[in-house]
């Protein structure tokens, strides 16, 4: 059985959503002992205790006193509930969360930290943890150290993170995930519209995805905001004349190239 | 000497920029015959003359009239300036553009279409030519099968597009890709704030865009905007205090994703 910083590590898993079930089969398949999956959604909890070989449990004050870990992936405002209702005998206790600050588990436990994987997580989906930089924080050293071999186990790329950094890196998360997604979502809506299926945007999105690990963004940059092409951005402003709001974002998202490739509008 | 359609293909190429650099590269490493490169910056053409190993010309009167296809990738703007001072003997003209229909071709040459490979291009980037989609367009069905023809030898994704479909198609791909990269641009801004390395978020970025491979944009939305998270999108505005521009395109695209998915906002 592997051990951490010479402790037995026997992890408990709070939370069965997309980030905690793919986190603890990996780290299940990387040998760590999980002792028990909490979650309220019977289902879910069952679901996942099955594949991870352990038992679960449906309400927190079952959730066992024994684990030397826990992690904490239930959803950002059932943090402290959750909490308040377990006994976790101050064990280490750290959430998986971009946006809540560690200092919030402070009075749960006195040893806690934060296990935050930067990475956009679907059940249907494997993703390659080995890749997946793994923001750490944590109460003490010790604990600290602790964090950082576990995350070691799945993951290349461990780094220690202050809340205010993560935080930080949180917001840029949301820009280049999710906004990302929906210009995704945009596009697939309008090439929807004279019958051409999305697949036909693929490269380009996986190119634009990866030119940017050679060039930064600021250079990379094209398009005919940033030529200042006034006669395609009218044109492409009238195709959207029947969709008000995605006129609106164009005509937003193209102002904010301008501003900062200090161009004239 | 390849030929097409029973046609010796000897291709001019009229412009030295991105796409017309790395479009006539791969066809001459496919054995086709590039005849002369014509771009106005002397420098350009001399040095995409040299890597093609052949003659170029500075103005467009000095065009070769001997060439059986031309291909305009020169600017939108300059297409038909270009066109109107050369003399291409009634040959195949096929301009290379997103946005510009193809009968702007007509008065120049009875022979014309459209040669439009849906990628964004950068001189110090290799881009893997098989994958790309091609859309083709041309006058009569003897020009279709010539310009098919020419881009199967380069791409296994060539596709027949009609003008109106490439403009709509060249509307997502400003979607798709220039904002999607002006979200890593400001993606980039706001983690350098807190001294992070923007390589933080290439698993990110990518694990992004290769997600919608699999699962639909739409479904693949997440985020304080798609679970109506007041909280995180308020702490989030109150980061970008400092920077107005950006919390205003902040606000506008979170509320086109509340409207997307039919949320309350």
């Amino acid at each position: 059985m592997p051990k951490i910083s010479g402790m037995e590590k026997k992890v408990a898993i709070l939370g069965a959503g997309n980030l905690a079930t793919l986190l603890s089969l990996e780290l299940h398949r990387k040998g760590v002992e999980i002792v028990q999956v909490f979650s309220r959604t019977e289902t879910s909890a069952s679901l996942l205790a099955n594949m991870l070989e352990c038992c679960y449990v449906t309400k927190p004050e079952e959730i066992t006193p024994d684990a030397t870990i826990y992690l904490i992936s239930v959803s950002d405002m059932a943090i402290e509930d959750v909490l308040s209702k377990m006994d976790c005998n101050n064990k280490l206790v750290a959430h998986t969360a971009g946006s809540i600050p560690m200092n919030i588990l402070s009075k749960f436990s006195e040893n806690h930290g934060v296990f935050y994987p930067l990475q956009t997580f679907s059940k249907s989906r494997n993703v390659n943890f080995s890749c997946i930089p793994f923001c750490i924080e944590a109460n003490t050293a010790e604990n600290e150290q602790i964090l950082v071999e576990l995350a070691s186990l799945i993951s290349n790329d461990v780094r220690i993170i202050t809340s205010e950094q993560r935080k930080q890196l949180h917001l840029a998360a949301v820009f280049a995930n999710n906004f990302v997604n929906h210009m995704y979502a945009i596009a697939d809506e309008i090439i929807q519209q004279k019958d051409l299926p999305f697949d036909i945007l693929y490269p380009l999105i996986s190119e634009t995805a990866a030119k940017i690990e050679n060039i930064t963004p600021h250079a990379a940059q094209t398009g005919p905001a940033k030529r200042s092409d006034m006669a395609v951005m009218q044109d492409h402003l009238s195709m959207l004349n029947d969709k008000p709001n995605l006129k609106k974002l164009y005509s937003s998202i193209s102002d904010s190239i301008s501003e900062y490739h200090k161009l004239p509008k």
